[in-house]
């Protein structure tokens, strides 16, 4: 046996998230299909992060283990072809069969981008959220550099998230802007459920003016979920890379 | 009765192109449909450009008249609201009763967009065309310059459209590089059917070494459809913007 890792990126629009689901289409599933008739034997993927409904992918990372002669660099042309269109295997190799995408240390990245003009144009309505009030940037990276720090994110976990700590360690928040496009870029060494997107939720209040920049150490502090903003939307989220270290 | 002037953006994924059809869904259909709602009467739109299937818009125009006390400025709210979210009125004004979307002289803007990368990303599929082999620009902006000019541009006409004459006056051709991306700007004040994209094939040919950059001034001379390239997808083209002049 053999152990392969696949680098994963999809367009998250017409799937129920990345987890295996009985009757509704996931990234795990259409991956698992593809691999199993490429190799002719019942393949399970084990992947990195289990992304939700509608989020996207340029890099998660998933692992299986296979009898095959097909050479790790080579599987991700033969199972492309596989594949249906927005699911592509951006690289493919052999690792060490200790290697397990999740139980490895990590820094992932993620990026949430908000479409902040009055008229959006369509082609961009699958990767962005439209916010039409305008944001300030400047108040968002002031609340932004208040966040990286290893701590307690209890009031960005989705309320009724099942974990055994709401520790985290975020390394780095940034913010961008190229146009009408903001972009919140948040790395860390792991995530709790939804905190990218409560991140995005918080942010953005702070941007609009209904809350100070100074706020946002206040909300993290009070370990209170409902101190902070909404959950925004999911298509706004891709998960950019997920780095192994150490 | 009042005409009203809309100009209209959409992702040209999910139609069988602008022009209204019996039996698959079009922009002119919806656009239609969505104004016969808001306005309690039968509207029929007349559309600038006829766009194919898969392509698409920032700013194609649409005019209509009707009776009704509705600001023209506000219609665009009103039927956004009614529309599907891959078509959107960025702007809806009164007009002239003269103004006719397709017999004033106008300045057409077209882009083509290509990816040009080894290892496409799903989220791009739908609005650039991916090509794998390496485009060399430079070469494709040598050929670019010989394009502008009134000229019988019928290599660059589909075989087989009916048109009375395949002389246009081409304004502009532009190549740009972003990243993987590279664009391909067309200006004129008309184009023939599938013009820009065998425009976009053609320079592809060129960009990827199969053809000299010298000779797109031969192929224009032929007259002949079949010396240049192939008709480069839709979902590689956006109609960008009309500008009505004089």
């Amino acid at each position: 046996m053999k152990r392969y890792k696949l680098i994963v990126a999809y367009d998250g629009t017409n799937y129920s998230g990345w987890q295996l689901q009985e009757n509704a289409p996931t990234i795990e599933g259409v991956v698992n299909e593809g691999l199993s008739r490429l190799l002719g034997q019942p393949i399970q993927v084990i992947g990195a992060s289990r992304t939700d409904a509608g989020v996207h992918a340029c890099g998660n990372v998933a692992v299986f283990d296979a009898e095959t002669t097909i050479p790790g660099d080579r599987i991700k042309y033969a199972l492309n072809s596989l594949l249906p269109p927005d699911v592509r295997i951006m690289d493919s190799e052999e690792v060490d069969d200790e290697f397990h995408p999740r139980f490895c240390d990590t820094v992932k990245t993620y990026e949430y981008v908000i479409l902040n003009t009055k008229d959006p144009l369509p082609m961009r309505r699958l990767y962005t959220y439209w916010y039409s009030r305008p944001l300030d940037v400047e108040k968002m990276r002031k609340a932004a550099q208040q966040i990286p720090g290893k701590k307690d994110f209890k009031s960005f976990c989705a309320a009724g998230a099942q974990v055994k700590t709401t520790i985290r360690n975020v390394t780095d928040v940034r913010v961008r802007k190229e146009g009408d496009l903001i972009t919140i870029q948040v790395k860390g060494e792991g995530f709790l459920y939804n905190m990218v997107r409560i991140i995005a939720g918080t942010l953005i209040k702070i941007g609009d003016g209904s809350w100070n920049p100074e706020k946002m150490t206040e909300i993290i502090e009070s370990k209170d979920r409902t101190k902070a903003g909404p959950t925004a939307p999911p298509q706004g989220l891709t998960l950019v890379k997920i780095e192994y270290i150490g």
